[in-house]
């Protein structure tokens, strides 16, 4: 966690966000992460998903079972689900949501947004073309010689 | 939205997952995507993702503003905080959270666990250092120069 927070503190003065994130399987460091949206223009680039994107590459893997992630802040719900999809085994966080928000990064709105039903949230949305794109699924389904996950 | 479908039809026989989405402003397609978890071993490459990345690297911004995001399916917890934090402004899918369920990609339970309290997550989480990350958050905050987001 010490590295996370180093990582977290300098990339403050590197012109990225105070966020820091390192992966360790076995007490040996696979990556390491920071926050590079703005310095990479890359909305998705959170010190948690640049490092599992960081990791996955080096295990040539899109899965980090028996991983642990040590991250400066608890994970926003992008890098949450992130951690799920990567099969992440388990989350060690310092900063809350409700710090994040103390500094105006909108972690908390977005879970609160989540918790709300689809058509009641801030961003308007709609369904449409169910049928045509249940397409995909089918064959999806139908196929045999896919990478499921 | 039938670019967003045919994609992800595409993709399936391209060894991608059955994902697809399609980013537009002003009637113009800035950026599409589809999901490479496996292909690339990267469990954040999906379509929204995938999509929000490129068309920030074409905009040379980290933001949205004023794009609608055309996905073949419901978007999964990562991707709509994605989309959150891309500010895009309009949000239309074809397919339901639990179509997706139905081919086994594990969105709802994802859903789900984002709506329990952290600690009773399946992913085992713990909390400790908070007052040492808190440095990285003040060091921000002090920062005059930042680009804020």
């Amino acid at each position: 966690m010490q590295q996370a927070i180093d990582l977290s503190i300098q990339n403050v003065a590197n012109g990225g966000g105070p966020f820091g994130a390192v992966i360790v399987r076995d007490n040996e460091v696979v990556a390491t992460g920071v926050n590079r949206v703005t310095a990479n223009n890359d909305p998705t680039a959170h010190a948690e998903v640049s490092a599992i994107r960081a990791a996955c590459q080096r295990e040539g893997s899109f899965k980090l079972e028996g991983c642990t992630i040590y991250t400066s802040c608890e994970p926003c719900p992008m890098c949450l689900s992130a951690i799920y999809w990567a099969g992440i085994s388990r989350i060690c966080f310092a900063c809350t949501k409700q710090d994040a928000e103390d500094i105006h990064f909108g972690d908390k709105f977005i879970y609160e947004e989540m918790a709300r039903p689809i058509f009641e949230r801030a961003i308007p949305t709609e369904t449409f073309m169910r049928q045509e794109a249940l397409q995909a699924f089918r064959a999806w389904d139908e196929k045999t010689d896919k990478v499921e996950y």
